[in-house]
């Protein structure tokens, strides 16, 4: 087996919460962080703490505005942040295909 | 996107040094401390660690014998062991497929 790809996985993105946030954001251009608490059914803190980890890092970008007179705060990726989500999912693939076996070929 | 496959990642798989060792003994009926410790280039005592969390979880069995006078501890997965690997690795597939954009069928 080769070790590589389990030792290059970024940590910041294996998380399982940041992953999912990480997987959210690269489908959207921006999300609001309502949605990305809603729809990962986290509560106020975890999404704040792994958003704040995101930022850090400089995969996530923050957008403060006010809509209709009420705070509205989203989210999005940075280059960065798509650049190292595609090399995560890049790693993952061949994690996936050194594990199972390979399908028939058609 | 479908929160799901995130929210089922078994955790004690999911950390990097465990996801290798599992990957590892799914791939061979036994392995020594050693092989594992040194083809995943870990310390003695990350390893150890590793596979202890991996024993209480029950997804691995040990087994201590004497090779030619010395003292040798192996590894192999439990059944169940192997059915929670398939689920993870199923769930990693599930993610895989939801983060990038399918290719063109041929």
């Amino acid at each position: 087996m080769n070790p590589e790809p389990f030792l290059q996985l970024d940590r910041t993105i294996h998380e399982k919460g940041r992953l999912a946030i990480m997987s959210l954001l690269a489908a959207a251009p921006t999300l609001l962080f309502t949605e990305i608490r809603d729809t990962l059914r986290m509560t106020d803190g975890n999404a704040t703490a792994h958003l704040r980890t995101l930022l850090e890092a400089g995969y996530v970008a923050v957008t403060k505005s006010l809509e209709g007179g009420r705070a509205a705060t989203s989210y999005a990726l940075t280059q960065t942040g798509r650049r190292a989500f595609a090399d995560y999912v890049g790693l993952l693939e061949q994690i996936v295909a050194q594990t199972r076996p390979p399908l028939p070929s058609r």
